[in-house]
């Protein structure tokens, strides 16, 4: 298992924020990510963990410095992970585009040069991170995923598939059917191949058809969202997640866009149902 | 009166956060500043305002994405108002160092070459800005004050010269004596020049001494702030301002640091303080 190495500790809310680089294994280099401790955690309680995943060009700090997450996660007693949206680095491959490359790791395994040498952050996320999160902080093995547009999908197509690693599942603005949307389609292409029936393994849309274990879903999304429906499609994932029986919170927010603007205003509401669904 | 240009608008709890830009007539140069609109405002009504004064390096950008305040500003019905920190520009004098210059107007009237030609901070915070604001926005004309480092310093001395104008001034980690410590007086001498005796004008610590009307006064710091006490002393400014019968509230936080991981965790309080000064 590899060394973690502090980058900055941060006093918030009474408990600790921290930052760490370390070498994966998944993705062949160096890795950052944040975590938070609640006040609980440092007071010698192990604590259930929400990993947050970002979007588009995010890094470990977006969602660390904008979203307000940390005050709800002090109240709850919750871990934050955040986690980077892709490996890095000078020897990693990368792409002009925003949404190709590094910032744009699409949380799966890619199987096509030049991407697949670095470019596993399904493994990543579902069992490297979590390891070393569990071998090094004060946590008690309970999980929960949420994410935004890239890192909605993200979480989404995770947790249909690991439905026993993971409490629940939410999602704002969430990248939903990305093998019928262009963002998705670019990505899978790129990182998968041209063949569309590998691509259902990440469309969340697809998995919710013939999920079988059913764990609780809340999605926010905004009506004046910029990329809504057109990347989104937030609503064709409801639409089959339902239909398959799941018990789908979707809330449709009136006025607002895609950005930390929108998650700020709801993150409370997305942490108070990872700390139900956790039994806090 | 300037004309406002508008940049962004987003919906953020309930209300709206928007991006202006226009000519400053006392920094003779274009301007941004932000302002936050709690609901109250959307739905007819006219609100008291806070302005938001921030410190080195920052734009009008890093208290709207950072802070949270947005959440108290709504529930509290209180209008925020983040100007920029300088006077910025292609036209516009700087310097190399990150504490002069372009953002690091220091919230005063440049009396120096090359600095006087725009650098008038003074009087665009006291004067221009709420102009344009209260002509341009449904507020009622109360406003209260408060800032952090290089805008608690800012806040602290105008409100103490212009105790008619604010209902209460609140500080974080403010740059509380300048006239005596390293950055304060790089700026001052570059800003108003070598002569010691102009500097007390722009000293909160010494202008606390004399003033007449004591309005209320929050100020929190944190005791693992990299730069305390050396550049900010806090301690001076409170014990010169209770010595003269002011009301001074004075955290020192154990533990926490200089940036917004701090604001943050201690917003609500601030707003909550501004909120009983203006009568909510």
């Amino acid at each position: 298992m590899s060394v973690l190495t502090l980058i900055s500790r941060n006093k918030m809310f009474n408990g600790s924020h921290e930052r760490y680089r370390h070498f994966s294994d998944a993705n062949q280099c160096e890795m950052t990510f944040a975590v938070y401790l609640p006040p609980q955690a440092l007071q010698g309680y192990r604590v259930p963990v929400l990993y947050w995943l970002s979007g588009l060009t995010c890094t470990d700090e977006n969602f660390s410095t904008k979203s307000g997450a940390q005050r709800f996660a002090a109240q709850w007693g919750i871990a934050l992970v955040m986690p980077d949206t892709s490996p890095r680095g000078a020897g990693v491959a990368d792409d002009d585009a925003y949404n190709l490359g590094q910032g744009a790791g699409f949380y799966l395994d890619a199987t096509r040069a030049p991407w697949a040498a670095n470019y596993q952050m399904y493994s990543y996320i579902v069992h490297e991170l979590p390891a070393l999160i569990e071998a090094h902080f004060p946590v008690n093995g309970q999980r929960s995923i949420a994410g935004h547009s890239m890192g909605g999908h993200g979480a989404l197509q995770i947790a249909l598939k690991n439905p026993g690693r993971y409490a629940a599942v939410s999602a704002f603005a969430p990248i939903a059917n990305p093998s019928q949307t262009p963002w998705g389609q670019k990505a899978f292409a790129a990182y998968l191949g041209d063949n569309p029936e590998l691509w259902a393994q990440y469309d969340s849309t697809e998995l919710a058809k013939t999920a079988v274990k059913k764990l609780p879903v809340l999605i926010d999304q905004g009506s004046a969202d910029e990329f809504y429906p057109h990347d989104l499609q937030a609503q064709a994932f409801v639409n089959a997640a339902r239909g398959n029986g799941f018990n789908v919170q979707f809330n449709l927010r009136e006025g607002y866009g895609h950005g930390y603007y929108f998650i700020a205003t709801f993150i409370d509401s997305h942490i108070e149902f990872h700390a139900d669904a956790l039994g806090l």
